[in-house]
């Protein structure tokens, strides 16, 4: 199965195991808030670290994977309420507050938050010598002092120190992504939080520049965000241009820091095809390719 | 060192490890969410659990009684926004929000459950064979479908099943805390839970009793809510006369229910010591005790 099915597999069976029995409407919500998913980013790179490592026992690596989308989808539902971007699109479609409410929309994120960790706790059962550190790395992610929470909450502050902000808003939860990915498949994670960071900071600079010269329909969100609220923005320092440059050379960064391992041409091709993703076409010598030869390094995956 | 006082520095060390390098406001709210406590009955029975389980390990009962109050303490966050309960006080202090805004209560809610599961996953690196059991006890206290999320989220509905409401809004985290007290102490969680449910119960009547004769100074929060909110309350139904024997008949049940154990003593004076808690004054027939008595029975703990 591919890694998308396996991701929204693996979701949708969290989502019925969270909505059974459940009060309706918070049942729905949790549903609206996980699908349709966007780019699933996020446990894809999960996915493919894996992959890279041998990926022995994809039940772990895709508990680990639906996880991470689980606590993304869970900032996604509180970053669009009424107190932070009061954000009335997402993916597309109305947000989970103006769905559902926002008592609803507040319980969603939480229940997510929570039902992540119930996936890894089920998965993890068959492995449970790994299982603390796993959960310190997804909680680390997401939580205080250095999560994307916390990364949030620099927004709170009359100061917000620009370095820390991104690598907490965006870059944790990439580091943690890639991190489970190699612990799910029994390999030392740390090398991978690296690499997984370095994926997160040209997630970034793609966003910035979607912000700036992107098209809300095609985005399924609104534009121009960043400079409406007064946030940090690649774009805007570097014009779109010099941020396209940025990012492949981030992208490239990630590929001489990968880590030793089994399948490196797995976690080569995922990279062409997120270049490709992230950029709409391919820039930079090792970043440019065409379909045939990302066909051809993705059959190999 | 009494309960209380492993309770308290269990969780000033979880909300310092949240604290350090955190934006400064997070880390205060994170702070004023927790400290000073209320009761604290939800880790007292989760201790008292693994006390009479003979409590071997006592750094891992410490971690699962700290990591239900920090989602005890996310809960009451959340619960008091504008969009719930609105309530401007909270154990005798400003409610989070009204001391540091919306965004940061919301921020300072998602970090204290992202917290419980980094606590539990510190201490039981030591003890990985009973780790995702306890998670998964612990997230179903308070995930969708049954946990305490639910239970808030049957509130969105347009009709409240009140049995199913009371058992997940209040009971579904005491269950948690007498199972995972039991885990910790490498005990059968299954027996423990029903002692926990019934402990629940007694809890919910006694707050009802609260709501409806309470003073909102010496309880630190504002009383009649249930009536203004239209939320079931036993006061209501059965007097207060009538909910104070309620609540000496689900002690007496827990009394008789309690499974067997290597200190059955422990778990009783608890449940006596809770009464008085609960009551003020002891009611029934193995709940009047004097407090010579329930000296006795507590040093002996």
């Amino acid at each position: 199965m591919s890694s998308s099915g396996r991701i929204e597999r693996t979701l949708g069976v969290a989502v019925d195991r969270s909505s059974e029995g459940a009060p309706p409407r918070l049942a729905s919500a949790l549903r609206h808030a996980v699908f349709p998913g966007g780019a699933r980013i996020r446990p894809r790179l999960c996915l493919a670290v894996a992959a890279a490592c041998g990926d022995p026992a994809p039940p772990l690596s895709d508990a680990a994977a639906a996880a991470i989308e689980l606590l993304h989808c869970a900032s996604l539902v509180h970053d669009d309420l009424p107190c932070f971007d009061n954000a009335s699109t997402r993916r597309g479609h109305p947000t989970v507050h103006r769905a559902f409410g926002e008592p609803l929309a507040v319980l969603a994120g939480d229940a997510l938050i929570v039902a992540a960790f119930e996936v890894l706790a089920r998965a993890f059962a068959a492995a449970p010598d790994r299982f603390p550190c796993l959960v310190e790395v997804v909680a680390r992610g997401v939580a205080a002092p250095h999560g994307i929470i916390a990364g949030q909450a620099w927004e709170s502050e009359p100061r917000i120190p620009v370095i820390t902000y991104r690598r907490t808003k965006t870059g944790a939860l990439f580091e943690a992504a890639g991190a489970a990915g190699a612990i799910a498949a029994g390999s030392d994670p740390a090398p991978w939080r690296t690499f997984g960071e370095r994926i997160g900071e040209a997630y970034q600079v793609a966003d910035d520049i979607h912000d700036v010269a992107g098209d809300a329909v095609s985005l399924g969100k609104p534009t121009g965000r960043d400079s409406a609220l007064g946030r940090p923005n690649a774009a805007h320092d570097l014009g779109v241009g010099g941020s396209r440059k940025l990012l492949g050379q981030l992208l490239d960064e990630a590929l001489d820091e990968m880590p030793p391992c089994r399948h490196p041409e797995r976690i080569r091709a995922w990279v062409l095809e997120t270049a490709a993703l992230l950029m709409g076409a391919g820039r930079g010598a090792r970043l440019s390719y065409d379909d045939s030869e990302h066909e051809r390094e993705s059959r190999s995956a």
